[in-house]
Parts: C-alpha cells; structure tokens; sequence
C-alpha cells in the first residue's frame, strides 16, 4: 500500500495517474498551498524539500517525479507503462521525463516562483513575462521532435504520458497557443478520455 | 561503441566519468561554448536542444543526464554503478540525480544563464546574486540529508557519485563555504582519487 501526498494543479497529477493506470493499491492525502502546508514540520519531515509529490512506501518514501514514475512502472510491471526489458527504450523514456522536469517545469515555474531565484520585484516580472515565449519553445520541440503519437513513446501508453499531459495542462495559463501545437492538443483529449484520467481528474478538482 | 559529446565544466562530465567507470567502449567529442558550437546546424542536428552531454549509440542518440547515467548502470551491469534488482533502491539513486538535474543545476544555471528565463540586465543581476543562497541551501540538505557516506548511496558507489563531484565541483564559483560542507568534501576528494576520475578530468582540463 502506498500513501500519495499531492496539491492540484501540481506535477503530482504524474505520479497520480500513474499509479491508478498501475492499478496500485494507495491512498492519498492533499497539502494545501494555500495554508502554506507544504513547509510545515509535518510535511518537512516527509519531504524536506516542501515539494510534492511524496510517495510513502513500505521501503521509504520516495520523491521527485521521474524517479517515482520509473519506480511505479518497474513495481507493476504487468501494467507496462515503460519498456523495462530494452535500456535504450527506457533511457528513451526516461530522457523525455528528465527534458520535462528539469527544462519545461523550471520554464513554468518562473511565471510564480520567481522568489525562488531572485529577490527584486521587477525581477519577478520580467521572468513572468518570458514564459510564453520559453515554455513555447519547449513544447514547440516536444510538438516537432518528440511526441511520436498516438503516445509520446509511439504505440505504447507510458509514464510519459499522464507527465506530458500534466504539463500541458498549464499551457493556456502559461499563455502558449495550443493551435500552434496540434499533436500536444491531441495527446491531451486522447487523455482525458481514459478512465484513470477521469477518474484522478475528478479528485483533483473536488 | 559509444560517443560522447561534451564539454569541459559542464555536467557532461557527470556521464563521461560513468562511461569510464563502466568500462564502455568510447570515443568523445568536445563541443566549443566559446564559439556557440552547441547552437550549430551540425550540432543541433545531433541534439535539437543545443546542450550538452549527447550520447550517440548504435540505437539512436541519448540526451539528459539522469536518462543516460541510468542507461550507462543499466547497459553495463557488471560494473554494478546502480541498484539494478531493486526497484525501491534504483528509484532513490534516481530521485537524487533528478533533485540534481531539476533544482541544483537549475540553482547554478541562474549565475551565467539568466537570459534562459528573464530579459533585462537587472533581472541577471538580481538571480547572480542569489545564487550563493540558493545552492548554498540545496547543498546543505544534500549535506544532511542525501550523502550517506562514503558514497552518495552509501556503500556502493553509484552514477550518483559522479554527478554530484561534477556540480559540486562548481560550488566555489557559486560562492558557497565548502567548510559548513564537510560531507561534501570528503566526498570531493574522495572521487578525485579514483583512477577514471583523473584520467577523465585530464581531458577535460586539457
């Protein structure tokens, strides 16, 4: 059994759908943002690093995304959501993951978090300003180079998917138009009409 | 037969020193920063994204540390650089290259790479300034909670050993105190004395 701490409208719906497509056994509890709950003692001592998602395990609790979706898929292998038995296709898989963590989120993230690399006011402006333009030009690629369709992985559903999904789901706030991208808008209906999208998307947004 | 493409202080390193410890078969490229090789036709044809490290294997070409170290453990098991048979422990090995790869790299890259995310000079100068404190505050964590000793894992030296000696070989520059950073630098000095780590480091500082 695990436990899934997570925030709506955070990079834990990933993790979320994963582990539902997965047919894990978990549970879940919410930390709310807004009560600043992600820094409190009780959390810091799940997480120190007051970021969701956390996963607690019977083993420990793991956290950062990609890392928690290679594990999902390589506990559940009858579920296959990565192709475990070919390294090449699961550096692959793990490759788009990584681009998606550490170059598109960290474009996102400069529209809010600004505070976290800077101090001044203006600062937090100008960053704020970019965005359309830098998380743009990481779904461009992703448009042109990446997404193989139907899946990102091609004929295979993969971990990659509820990831790319999740992140997507912030473009129109990022202010990037979906018109320009019609592969990335596909790849999102084509999710949202799974049942374990729904399913999570409804907790989500209760 | 591999190849690599890197260049020197960057966190291609990360992966050359694996390939080396692996005992891989070989060769590597350096790509020129000074003359923005990375942004060239032939270069972007290799990697679109215009970074390094790239891998080039007989199945396609590898990009992203996180995916390629895992690729590295994973294509050569006899050098035992990761927990392979244990998903739990393999994910732990990876949730510390992703915290690596998506928030200390990231924490660095606001020194010299402020025009990625901001547009105005003030705005540059207002991240350089921070980034003392914001790697300073990752590595302490890094310091207290992740590095296990001798090796990050612990016992066993992982592919998470040469990615942290790689970004913490830049926390001078950053203007983090190594001396509140004991664990840290234990670990520095530790690794330099390893066989493919000087012979890899020779290279990138020829």
């Amino acid at each position: 059994m695990f436990k899934l701490y997570y925030a709506p409208a955070t990079c834990a719906l990933a993790s979320h759908i994963a582990l539902e497509e997965a047919g894990a056994a978990y549970t879940t509890e919410r930390i709310d943002f807004k009560a600043n709950q992600q820094n409190s003692p009780e959390y810091l001592a799940i997480n120190p690093k007051g970021r969701v998602p956390s996963l607690v395990t019977d083993r420990g609790i793991l956290t950062e995304t990609p890392a928690m979706l290679a594990f999902i898929a390589q506990s559940f292998p009858q579920a296959n959501l990565a192709p475990l038995d070919d390294a090449f296709a699961f550096a692959q898989a793990q490759a788009f993951n990584s681009y998606l963590c550490s170059t598109v989120h960290v474009a996102h993230a400069h529209k809010m978090r600004g505070a976290r690399w800077a101090t001044e006011e203006s600062s937090f402006a100008d960053m704020k300003r970019k965005v359309p333009q830098t998380v743009g030009a990481c779904f461009a690629l992703i448009e042109r180079d990446m997404l193989r369709g139907p899946w990102v992985m091609g004929e295979q559903y993969t971990i990659c998917d509820p990831y790319l999904y999740t992140i997507a789901g912030w473009l129109e706030g990022d202010g990037v138009d979906l018109a320009a991208l019609p592969k990335v808008a596909d790849h999102r209906k084509r999710m949202a009409e799974r049942p374990a999208v729904r399913k999570v998307m409804a907790e989500h947004q209760g």
